[in-house]
């Protein structure tokens, strides 16, 4: 898959680019119930909110094979090797649930501020694609992103270690009203198989979820090979260590998977 | 004012009616400033949030000028003495934060199955009318109402302490994704000074505000002289006693207000 030109542009300037329907309903559906199965078991990369619902499952693509296909598709890929002209390895891969009414916030960050503070990524040639497992509404806890803040560089950032159950780098207020009234709040919104991608600089949050309907979200986090961390701080399954560029399956690979499931 | 044969069919129907700008900016800055005055007081009736910030004002038209004038305003009276054919009276009246950034949830809950159920209310003769006091946009924790809700009557519902920091009778899930999977979700937005008439039935709930813009809204809860509340175990500041009927001031009262304020 490639960009036009008027996607490159727009995404040079705003810092996003949002493609609907790029997965079709089969597609989906596969890692859909693949990540219902995730969300239930009981192991250290996944996460929960505060009220015991499923937050975030950490580097599914290295223990679900419909995620490890996901992960190596060329409509995921190949758009940032066109962008960077360069090979990409994958930094960070999660599921996260945003479960119906009980999906809590991510505050307000920069992506790149996390990883470059506690991985030590050094430059923000990195990006993050999200594919929407679930239709996303304006009241499933959209994400909230901040057009064009991905040219003001790293922001200063607080630890926030309290707000929510998963510890992150956040902006603080004063910034964020800046920046707001600055640039305004896009949210992105469309059916399940839509893809989303956003510089790695982008302002960006989502609020909690009180709707009947979840909202889950794989974001898969792609860093040009020659700007791997340097920090290994944090587990390997968080910020990831395998270097190597990312081979690319077949288009159809993700099709091929839910018709075995299906036979 | 009065309402049209289409909004009153709307209101039937539907259960709610949207007016916007209903009142001039002038009007509303008058009130916006007195409720910044009123939560940053340490009162019985000013509930705050867990975090601390102001969650709701009580009865501040017992105890403030400007909201004693709003509670007698012609613009929120005449519309229910032309729908009931009878006066009203005030049964809560309170301004609500959801303040930026912090504001939390309202969980899903029909006001009248609160009302009935700890003040003793006869019957769904009454209403809400929501004054914004500030721009409600789909990001700062919109009201959701879920149209036609009313037509259902009293839905079964538990009584919520833990949530947040208002006990409320609070709908479960499967009620919710019932309701909402049959009717479907609406969260009117406008600018300050616009209205939102619902019905004591229909179902609501608001989530949090993790932008940088305020949501304060003013509820004003009438209810039918006849339908007085019957039980008095709450503070008569919560669900007040004076069944008197309301006798509403000239139409410019607020903005007669404004202007002294602003000599």
């Amino acid at each position: 898959m490639k960009l036009t030109e008027a996607q490159l542009k727009q995404f040079d300037e705003q810092g996003w680019i949002f493609l609907p329907e790029c997965f079709s309903a089969e597609e989906i559906a596969v890692l859909r119930a693949e990540a219902e199965k995730i969300f239930d078991e009981d192991r250290e990369e996944v996460w929960r909110e505060k009220s015991g619902a499923p937050r975030t499952a950490f580097a599914a693509h290295t223990y679900n094979d419909a995620f490890a296909i996901l992960a190596r598709h060329p409509r995921l890929i190949e758009p940032l090797e066109q962008l960077w002209g360069e090979k990409t390895y994958m930094h960070q891969f999660k599921v996260n649930a945003k479960a119906k009414f009980t999906g809590d916030v991510w505050q307000w960050h920069q992506d790149f501020g996390v990883w470059h503070r506690d991985d030590g990524m050094p430059e923000p040639r990195a990006m993050n694609i999200s594919v929407f497992l679930d239709e996303v509404y304006p009241f499933n806890g959209p994400l909230m992103i901040v057009p064009k803040s991905h040219k003001h560089g790293v922001l200063e950032a607080g630890h926030d270690t309290s707000t929510t159950s998963y510890p992150l780098w956040t902006l603080d207020h004063e910034t964020i009203r800046r920046m707001v009234a600055a640039r305004g709040i896009v949210a992105p919104k469309g059916p399940a198989g839509s893809i989303l991608l956003f510089h790695a600089n982008l302002v960006h949050a989502s609020p909690g979820n009180i709707s009947p309907w979840d909202r889950t979200i794989v974001y898969v986090s792609l860093c040009h090979v020659e700007n791997h961390i340097r920090r290994f701080k944090r587990p390997a399954w968080i910020a990831h260590r395998d270097f190597a560029p990312i081979r690319c399956l077949p288009d159809a690979c993700l099709l091929e998977l839910a018709v075995r499931a299906a036979e």
